[in-house]
């Protein structure tokens, strides 16, 4: 192989894990292919969890002919027995005499050994081609396994002079129909979706994924600490996704019992009178939320920013002028009393979508 | 000529012309370049108010030779007696042979008069080569003559979440040097700067324009009722520039007084009790302000944004969240109630600058 | 689905099929997408004649999950009994919805008829999505289908001054490296690849796909009227691949019997006495050679170029300037004696290639 | 000034020495730009030899206001007497205070003096801002005034197999309209044309300038060792460029007397029996030939190839394929034996000319 076809068909293998999105979760996006003398005889990507992993798709369709062949694997593959055999195993009985790997395993418990597995049965490893782009498949995976909390989206939406409805709380339409488009790929996307009760009472919204095909609904949650979500809430009536309404420790049993009727509802108390974020994401990250979707209101958001909890900003910004003193804006609440406080992100993708500007950033690392 | 020639030294003219920002008001920005048998003879851009304009510096440098040859000029050549003679006369005395024109004249009194009289004279006379980019060069001059108010433009600065400042008033360096810098450029290009007198109080500013080699300091105007700008303010002790106090009518002669032996500062009572947004700009229209800044604060901004006398939006935001419900934001005010009401603008450019996003809107055309 | 999620699953579809170049003849390079509710249940490719035809491998991965789902295909799935049952009755049975096809079947015998199966049994088609660029990975498929004779490929190394050798006939190393190592791409994707008899004496060459990893190795066919292909040559010696020596109908049959204990060598007599390209064409058509690598030299060149049986040329130009009436360039022979009569192309792709240029060139369409 | 004002204000003064291609010789292209707190002043090219230098026309512009102002110049300036009044004096009486320069004087017995009376007298100087592409704009004059020869341009226009005629000798429209039209670009921005009797012989060319609005006509040179141009050529006939006939040693004055009424034309005798390209080079270096556009033929061009003496080659490649054995290639002659010897050239650019191909090469440097 040359650089040139080894990176073809790492990128092959890094479009097919791409495809994936919003279907793997708890599991990472992998993509592998499997080439003997210049002809492919294997792909496949990971598409479910329980399911085959990418490398058996990619050997499965290869069989016998993979035997002397590379394997193209956008993650190092495990080396564990989990819901599937390991594919280290997997790969050194096919016979394979060459993998590329493009990364490490972001758990630190195991990254490396499926490396040195095959490289102990004599397959010639080499890691590290397309990292970057392999790494950014799966940055809600890396954060999730490091941290054991769910990655934070947060979602925005306001006028060029930061207002989210006027001042008379007129909000609907602030974005043009492509940006709300885009919302709910982000919903389909993500594990979970989370809301404030006040955005429960005042919107009446049902947080499902309406994508023209379908989607998957994420999970719904309620920031709501004294169980005030009214029972007519399209989250309680419409049992399209799970509904989790976090509480503080002050409510009552028979607050709680008013909602037993609904199945998918789960009314869940968290162990303090009010609701801090950290206690919120260590309970989302232990039931198995990899990724959490923010869609507000105000003071929601504030908690997320004042908390330093936030990932991620998907931010959309219409071309209008609305002004007034007390018109809402994105993150209300208390706020950060100092500007060398504030929550410090950067830009990483700034696009055109409609009439309107998309501004993705991500939380800034610290400096060493 | 071919085509690709002829756009070609209209370029350089749309380029020389470009170079004159900030220096030409009140007249527009005008390139011009001489051409015979493939050779450049002559080119010039005009470069103050008063002095010679483009085409005579290009015939100048071209003298005899310019017989017979072709010049290219970016807005159709004058045809009245102003400051200087009027240039289509001296284009026909240089038996020039043909004349490539980007745009006409905007004044509609005048429009087409210069070609009209280079036609008369046996010239060959081509209109509209380039004509957006040349367009684009003069969108201020074109706005006052035909409006006699100044082309308006808002700047602010804000966080992500449309923060100006914290909630403790904190608002020194929300945006980075770069961002910082950039504001000089359009103090410099315009011919006032506005801020109302809460900013004049609170912030202390000198409102010049502080470019690493200099530049023009913008009058410097403030929106001031009842007459509050403290004498100790730096518009009134540092007489860099002409400061013009705005005032509603019920400010007292003595007061005025106060400020009379400060040649550099005029007080100026408008004729209602309190300031209309519409008075000011016919009023700075008359005294020959062709391009305003509006620099806010929040409240001046929301009585430009209300009047829907916004012709420009440049918007630097930060990749920050400051969070806040009394946090202040850039358009404060009264705002307006309904959303159907909003200044409507366009996305015109979005930029990097530094850490921080640039982004540059435009007030929308009314669709017929 | 979006548009633009139809858009982007026939990409990848596309761009599996295109990771088969070389290893599908005579069949097709086909890719398949099975996707349901926002989800990629299968994909795969058709890798080899005789396996399994990308909808093949895209449903079996998808299982029951395909129910009710969207396939993308990149070409008309077949509705003929081959050596594989027909992919429209597999998609029909596994209750796919809808189905996404870039191009109809080039066969005008077959063209439409599967997706009129599919239509009969109530999916909705639609036929077009990327079609060019998904008519472009089977330009070799078309022709082979719609002639019968193969698509021919010729390529030329020569010097800024058209040489390709020097007047003394050094000719090694023309181009560089990099050019070099891309013929053997080319090789590598070719049924055949040709030259004539004088090549084969004074170059000895191998005709071997020599890429990094392996590859396949086309078959050889040399063109040598009155078979004077030397017993040492490597094409005799090296049973690499199959090598064609395809001779005048005066070619004596002991002059043949000395090849006879080379299994590999196979002498063809052509039914003149001097060999004709047509027949040449029409021959290998007949034994399932889709595509022809001609390398030349100049002689067999033009024979090709006055039959006007060239589909597309590869040249390689090497930035260097050699001089000499006698020296020889990449087309010699008889030449075509009227510029009217030159074989017209256009260009398609012109690119840098180590110090060298590439440029790809491809039979100009008649104009009706 | 800020790093990117000083780029811009340079860009300027580049683009109007670029806009004088083919009208400054032997002088080089120089534009200047003066500019005062952000304010531009003066800007200028040199136009014509023995005409105003760039500087002194943008001094004359700015007139008093240059005093304590940048002025920015693509080319050191001159600090000699010359046809002209040293630039560098001319500054410093102009009270400007900071210089930048894009490039030092390419004259090793010059360069460097004329920053050396800048600083002497006191202004800041700067050099070296995009240098890169001020060098660009005057490698002919870089070439002419370190070798006191001309910069050559070898002009070959071919099939995409190396053919400048059929076999039968048809030559005319190989390369399509535009490709035609380059060339008299060419020719109007060189000093001299040059081609070899036997091109003046068979296609009786005019080797003017052709542009759309007239152009400088190149001084017409021929090689022609034994005096064959016959009289009616309309290089003899047709007076709109001087001709220089260069003939061996061997001609006889009477061979001479035929052309004597010809006020335009001259016979120039060398001093051997046989043409030597680097003669051809003195002389014309020495009666102020500074840039040469060699249109062949082909025994003429490899003359110049064999003699390393090509500076540049423009190539047009027409998308055709002609063959031929016997058709005449762009550089013919006697050749280069070995590979190894051949003229070395490096690409630098690659574009679309109409359905054609053009290439420019230049000569590689050698490496030290
Ligand atoms: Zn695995
Ligand atoms: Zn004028
Ligand atoms: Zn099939
Ligand atoms: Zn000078």
């Amino acid at each position: 192989m040359t650089q040139e076809q080894d990176r073809q068909y790492m990128e092959l293998a890094i479009q097919m894990a791409a495809a994936t999105t919003g279907q793997t979760s708890p599991n990472p996006h992998v993509g592998a292919v499997v080439v003997h003398q210049n002809e492919v005889l294997g792909m496949g990507a990971h598409l479910k969890a329980g399911e085959a992993h990418a490398e058996v798709h990619a050997l499965n369709m290869a069989g016998n002919r993979a035997r002397g062949g590379t394997i193209y694997v956008t993650l190092e593959p495990c080396s564990h027995h989990g819901r599937t055999p390991p594919c280290a195993e997997r790969i050194i009985q096919s016979g394979i005499a060459r993998a590329v790997i493009a990364t490490l395993d972001p758990n630190p418990k195991v990254a490396g050994q499926g490396v040195q597995k095959l490289r102990e049965a004599g397959i010639e490893v080499e890691v590290g081609l397309q990292q970057e782009e392999a790494d950014q498949l799966n940055q809600v995976f890396y954060h999730y396994i490091s941290t054991n909390t769910p990655y934070v989206t947060m979602k925005t939406a306001m006028t060029m002079d930061g207002k989210i409805a006027t001042t008379t709380g007129e909000s609907q339409w602030i974005t043009g129909e492509a940006a709300r488009a885009d919302v709910h790929q982000y919903r389909h996307a993500n594990d979970a979706i989370l809301v404030g009760v006040n955005t429960v009472i005042q919107d009446k919204p049902r947080l499902t994924a309406r994508l023209p095909d379908g989607g998957n609904h994420p999970t719904r949650i309620v920031l709501d600490t004294h169980l005030r979500t009214p029972i007519d809430s399209p989250l309680i009536q419409n049992p399209d996704a799970p509904t989790w309404i976090l509480t503080g420790n002050q409510v009552e049993q028979d607050q709680i019992d008013v909602y037993q009727s609904y199945p998918h509802v789960e009314i869940i108390k968290l162990s303090h009178e009010t609701i801090f974020i950290p206690d919120v994401l260590t309970l989302l990250g232990d039931r198995g939320i990899t990724s959490l979707f923010v869609e507000g209101g105000a003071q929601v958001n504030d908690a997320f920013v004042r908390a330093g909890a936030v990932q991620q900003v998907i931010q959309y910004i219409a071309p209008k002028l609305l002004g007034g003193k007390d018109a809402p804006t994105p993150v209300g609440g208390e706020g950060i009393g100092e500007l060398q406080a504030a929550l410090a992100l950067e830009i990483t993708e700034v696009s055109s979508i409609g009439q309107d500007i998309k501004v993705v950033a991500k939380q800034k690392r610290q400096e060493g």
